[in-house]
């Protein structure tokens, strides 16, 4: 941490802030410039609120070397996180991406959902993805079939060996969705939750945790420390993204450089979301591409069994015989970064 | 509803269009121009989700006309609410604006809270807040003093006659935190916690709603829908400040013009918070006031018997002596405001 | 200038980086961490390029302790610049606030640009505005009457007495504008038009510089930094919206709090824009109001005698009418800050 | 254009704006819903000002249907344009994708930029870049060598056969600027400076035009309008980065689906430039992959001999020999792409 004075700050006032940082464990070391004094504590962030220092009489400002994940960061962790289901499916490191298809929505039509299934199985998708409960920014819109949603899911399951992706919204249904969830979701709208995110926390299921629309990669992954804070390390991370300059052309702005970023900083594996992410039918196939490109673990997409029906999403939802052909394309992108990564060659 | 098709539809996918809207009680008048076909549909959107029709095909955007809040809105209610509460204060409208203080987390020093909580009856201020659930960014900090906070607060509220305000985080928290409190509050970063905002629309407390960091004032009025939709019409809207271009010199960017915006979009009581709002101390006295005097029914100030040892947020919260001086001066402004109003002048 | 290394720097990267900052005569204190060594480097910013050091290996990232603004800064100059016109007009410090009317942009009817002016003066306004030279989004819209509009400013002028600030657009222009302006305005799309800035930098006029509409605190000041370098030192900040998370309910987000936090940093004067920061009619007074008590010193509003047939920016433009009506009460409250001020009470 | 009157307008309201429609020559169709009353206006937005009906009395909000940009559109120019140089070089539509390399700026030692041209060549790009003027965000950094770093990209060009693009940044320099380049590039801060974007407009050289840090793709698209207008269609965009949520981890938001979306609604040639819009080396090969895989015409990146030493942007440099690295696998997937376009293939 280091603690910049201002330029007219006193010497008692300097004095005040070392003796408080000597107090609290801190090793201090001071540099005096022509114009200002700074401070380095050299210690423990934990112990301490570091923005508390802020509030001391003559202190500018504050800065954190040092960023609070420990659990999520590769400092603390070296190696890349894989996390490996019971069929056999491994995600992260240089493990081969995965692919997630399935309806924004899961909905009464069980038939549609089941077609969806079998396309997703037949491109070689590993997760069948679908809501049960779903956040809408307008009360009057579909809010999700609950638990017939699961239980639909868990006959697509049943039927095609997907594993499931569903999102969890609420504490009080952990129980329910852990029951039929093979991945907890936790959405964009949730990822400072805490609550949420302590819970999960404390189950056994792997978690998918979105990035909130206007989340900083230290927010997004101080998020995902909360999860592995209360116990679980099992967590993927889902750039989905944020909120830019222009929502006319695009919903969001799909933070592609994300990826590379979070490799750097974090073990844990990164999947993309073109769908969410750029809201755009016509921009799914270019930005799962450009996500895989540049190393995400996976792509999450929608598919529809008839998206001008669809209850919500519509508009970013692929029709199957859309996402088979944009599959197929995937699979060739996807094997080529696989033979790379096994052959130790730089990606694609 | 305005569909805008693209320049090359077809005359088929035109009708296509038309028959969808048709079917769904939609009246429709074409404008052929010289480039575009544009569709008006006239109807109740909540019927629909307007966004599907962007699936079909020749479909280039969706252009809604009317907002989906209609509880929320001036359109549906063109008087202010205005919401009293059993000791007679009253907030909204023509109202004398109130003022809110109290720290951001209670902690465990009863007596603290309590030197704060007389300063803000002596200063005129109508309601006490404190939080016992806290939203930490980070794991590592203090996460909150939960139903010993409560008590805390109940406590202060014996002794000094204020109201008391305090965050509901969960809904497994709903029965707790309704006992203890007068007024429950929405956090930002829950704004969009559908849940949440679901169960304290079952519940007879007024709800102060903070506007999330990076929410429209579309998504902000939707998010009282939520509420008011379940039940609850004693919405207090809470301007606290959006992710701006510059988070150095100020945390947030407070957008106080979001205060006469929402007044002419929504009957709802709207108050500011200066101290999220800026993040620093010296902002909330110019803040306050430039909330006030563009019409905020209300203004909510951190105070901190000793920032210096605050548990959280101690670089925006106001000493006792601090607040006390700024205090008297708002209370000027606002019996200003109070009597322009009463007197049916323009504004200060 | 702060050097955070790797963790996994190594102890030869550190000494290369330490070697480079004393060759170019900085002194440095190493502080090693648990995880991190940070370098801190005491010198001069201005010999070198900081971030350079980003570019060396190990490096994780480089933070400047001290703003590069150094004319600009409140520790280069700390009492507050007050500018003052050979009428006497003086702007800035504790003076009492400015009032600048006038059109968007100088039309042809000249009789309705002296309509303005006489509304202007007669309701105390100092300053007269109209553009010349207009910057518009797309080439089709009007681009103004170029020195014809100059001449029409000076004829209003000769029979009002105002002050007259128009916009420079491009350098070739400078010699005739300088003729006719009282004050240089450069515009938000030219804040960092650097060729621009030099130029007025070299001229005698005072300049009020907008705000780039996603410029930060500290490059706004480097802008008004690179004006003073060149030599002019009159320089007026003027604060005029960027662009915010909702550009429907308002054209920008007015940054309200840029006002004070300016004065903290800087000694020149800032005034506020309440016309191209909102873009509504309505929401001019109250945002004047709100700049004027956070301590602007002057506000600009658009004010056409017809508004309906304005060839720009009709819709956040003032009728005559009106602008007299808000200037009544803006008058009111300027009022009582200049008693505030001379009287050294807390501002309104 | 679509006029949205508020819901109590009157009768007499609306029939004044359509009186006023009519006046300058557009049908209306009126559209009469429950609530609200909507205008469409069809004709040649032109001829007007749409926003200025903005400011009639009753009217909610105006919206644009068609884009103002005829000549930067598909609507108005289906085929894409493809650029063609003198030495053969083609740029746009389905040709194979081209890079650009070289320094920010050019410095005073001819031989380093001799040798990164070579480089350049020999790695297969087809043009050099360099500053000879460059924007400083602070007035003390290194500001260009001005005609010298001209002069020397000559040497550059006559030694290896690459075409040269320089930036201009002030409309006294065109000519000397033309009397060089092969390409003039216009820089993000000026993406809005009219004159320059008038001035390029006239001459005969192709343009590169770089998108504003907070610009929509309908504000760039505007920006290459007035440069057809003007009478130069050879304009190049680029994508460079845009202000996201994050300036911690990069410097800016590469905007990788503005690709995809820009090919969608204008013929134009779109190139991506990752290192200024990462502002991190690591980042420039995964940036530049993706970016080529989205679709884009080219790829511009920032090459020095000895960022360490760079007078600006080292940081975002590479090396000689990183560059020769990464351009061997762009080049294998250029070379993929290329085989793509030419046999009908989906894009990789």
């Amino acid at each position: 941490m280091i603690i910049i004075m201002e330029p007219n700050a006193t010497a008692q006032q300097i004095e005040t802030v070392v003796k408080a940082l000597e107090n609290k464990g801190f090793k201090t070391v001071l540099n005096h410039g022509d114009v200002m004094t700074v401070i380095a504590a050299i210690g423990d962030k934990r112990l301490i609120e570091p923005h508390s220092f802020q509030s001391y009489e003559g202190v500018r400002s504050v800065k954190i070397i040092q960023e609070p994940y420990k659990l999520a960061s590769r400092e603390g962790k070296q190696e890349d996180t894989v996390i490996e289901f019971s069929n056999g499916v491994r995600i992260g490191g240089l493990e081969k991406p995965v692919m997630i298809a399935g309806p924004c929505c899961v909905e009464k039509d069980l038939d549609g959902l089941l077609q969806v299934a079998e396309a997703a199985k037949e491109m070689g998708c590993q997760f069948l993805r679908g809501g049960a409960f779903k956040p809408r920014t307008s009360p009057y819109d579909f809010q999700g079939l609950e638990e017939k949603a699961l239980e639909y899911l868990a006959i697509a399951r049943e039927k095609t060996g997907l594993l499931v992706v569903t999102e969890l919204m609420d504490t009080l249904d952990l129980d329910m969705v852990s029951q039929y969830a093979d991945v907890i979701q936790i959405g964009a709208r949730n990822m400072q939750n805490f609550k949420l995110l302590k819970a999960v926390g404390k189950c056994d299921k792997p978690v998918i945790l979105k990035r909130g629309a206007a989340a900083t990669i230290r927010e997004f992954l101080l998020a995902a420390e909360h999860i592995m804070y209360n116990g679980n390390d099992k967590v993927i991370l889902c750039e989905r993204g944020i909120k830019g300059v222009d929502n006319t052309s695009t919903r969001n702005t799909l933070d592609v450089a994300a990826i590379p970023v979070i490799k750097k900083y974090s073990h844990l594996p990164i999947i993309i979301d073109p769908s969410h992410g750029t809201g755009r039918r016509y921009l799914i196939e270019p930005m799962a591409k450009a996500g895989l490109i540049v190393g995400a673990h996976g792509v999450m997409m929608e598919v529809h069994h008839d998206p001008e029906n669809a209850s919500s999403d519509g508009a970013q939802s692929l029709s199957i015989p859309m996402f088979k052909d944009i599959a197929k394309r995937l699979n060739k992108l996807i094997g080529r970064i696989d033979y790379d990564n096994k052959h130790s060659m730089s990606m694609v």
